[in-house]
């Protein structure tokens, strides 16, 4: 951008002043009585030039951009690019332009994003925010920069979102599982503070207890993100036949592909070794040899949601946050099923 | 970002002057003779009103904001989903910040955010180009914005590029399932004028001729973007036994999928009933039955090199085009052998 065009590079080659071009190109040209030759000359030496009038200024002027940063956890995650897509199909519709930013769920990077976003002018947030960035999104609060949360949210944080509703989600898995005949089920996870964790998880409990089934802490299988070594070890021990494990409920898609790839390496078959149940949208999914149950995530309309609640804070129809809550689909399908050898 | 923080209010809240907290903010307490309990008072208020010090104004003086625009044609594709993260990562190392855009192969699109991030005052582009946009990229050459083409290039327009060379790529796929016995090979592209889809088709052709097997316009499937039924109905056909064809090259990881979906549907075997040799990865690959053979592209160093090279050309050390072609990995597996059932 070192050698952008300037004003006073089109009046030097029109050979006309700096000042008389700046009034042709802001269309005051009648006001200036500016001759309409020398009007024509000036627009079509900018034309040639590829001059492009600064819209930063004019930005920082209007206060308005009809842009929306959308910061998701992690944008090789197809969940985030299917999400990230459904979010710009409306937007679009809106007259919206969208611009993404990725913060790979590290802190540092969440608020390096949030920066550049802010000193970029957009006109507001749509976040997936990564864990500990509470603190972050108290400052958009204060500094009453409109945002609208999505996927995940924090419980004592007052702010818009848009979620599933992730406990019922687990909840109707685990129980799928159970009217199946399965009584040792196993619960796959990320171990973090996220919100969205803690009720997924506490839909697979409640759902084994509604059963009259105490949930074992040895079925529950915590991992670290980001750690591909160590849910391998781990997770080839939990299918041990010791243990006796039956099914298994995977609580996001990375966590279900991780597990899916080494039940195969293992060979055990599905759904007669092992059943199991996936969660959020794969292509995988649709092509295992096994149909695979899963947790479906509406993401259309968690998309549509998000921009029109952000929308309504912009234009201050409804200044106030709402909190959206979608229902979830349960798939169930032959990977679930008790079928004896 | 309509209640912004600005300096009068700090002034108002603080009981001072806008000057004094202009000083006092910018660090030029001392030259201003400002007391130190003054300066305290105006920097405490600051952060308890939250204010954003206003860098857009900054950088339009420097000229630099340590971004990158990286504008792809699908933020929904998992190829340039995981493109994206490796740009990503390499840009962070170097201490840029990237904001993503995705055209949807769509020209209006394309211009929309190519201006969106101009206005926004980026440093420099990483462009998967869409089809058509040319005169988009001649534009920014014309204005002297430093760019790097991703993925896909065009012939008839000197630009920086890091693409592998996708002739070579489909040309040894082709020979690998040559070598395997068959001769009836099916090629599946998209129906466009982008060079990487005519370097991929005339790698196929020149396999085949090389071999003395004439190419076969009625084994060559050319689909539109974005038409799924149309794919489907016509993909079957493909594979009607009349047709007699052994094995099918895929030149996407989209179409691969779409294509594997189908094969599946329908019930054929693979490799008894059809061989496939499908392009780009994807997780469905590995969880696949039967070990998919692909055509692997090394996005990690596509990233690298592309964040290479904009660099180069924004430090000015570098400043004239470079092209870098890359080889694809060919992994032959299972999926591109002749079986007799």
């Amino acid at each position: 951008m070192n050698k952008k065009v300037s004003l006073k590079d089109i009046a030097e080659a029109a050979g006309v002043s700096t000042a008389l071009v700046s009034y042709v190109l802001n269309g005051k040209e009648e006001e200036a009585r500016v001759g309409k030759d020398t009007a024509l000359r000036i627009r079509e030496m900018a034309k040639k030039m590829n001059y492009q009038p600064n819209q930063i200024a004019k930005s920082l002027k209007s206060g308005k951009s009809q842009t929306i940063g959308l910061l998701v956890a992690d944008i090789s995650n197809p969940f985030f690019g299917n999400l990230a897509r459904a979010i710009e199909d409306e937007a679009k519709k809106r007259g919206y332009t969208v611009l993404f930013g990725s913060s790979d769920e590290n802190l540092e990077k969440s608020q390096r994003l949030i920066d550049t976003f802010i000193n970029r002018q957009i006109d507001g947030f749509i976040i997936a925010p990564a864990e500990g960035t509470a603190s972050q999104l108290e400052n958009l609060k204060a500094a009453h920069i409109p945002f609208v949360l999505i996927d995940r949210y924090f419980k004592d944080l007052e702010t818009s979102y848009i979620v599933v509703d992730n406990f019922k989600a687990t909840y109707q898995a685990t129980q799928q599982l159970l009217q199946q005949g399965h009584h040792k089920i196993a619960y796959v996870c990320y171990k973090n503070k996220l919100q969205h964790t803690e009720d997924r998880y506490h839909g697979y409990v409640q759902a084994l207890r509604d059963q009259g089934i105490n949930d074992d802490e040895n079925l529950v299988f915590e991992v670290e993100y980001n750690s591909p070594t160590d849910f391998r070890k781990r997770f080839i021990d939990l299918l041990h036949p010791d243990r006796g494990v039956e099914a298994i409920l995977f609580s996001t898609n990375t966590l279900s592909i991780m597990g899916l790839k080494i039940i195969n390496e293992l060979d055990f078959a599905i759904p007669e070794d092992i059943a199991v149940f996936c969660f959020d949208q794969s292509e995988s999914y649709d092509l295992f040899y096994c149909p695979i149950s899963y947790v479906r995530q509406p993401l259309g309309e968690i998309g549509k949601e998000a921009v029109r609640v952000l929308l309504e804070q912009l234009h201050a129809k409804k200044p106030g946050e709402q909190q959206v809550m979608l229902d979830a689909e349960i798939i169930a399908r032959k990977s679930c099923e008790k079928i004896k050898k």
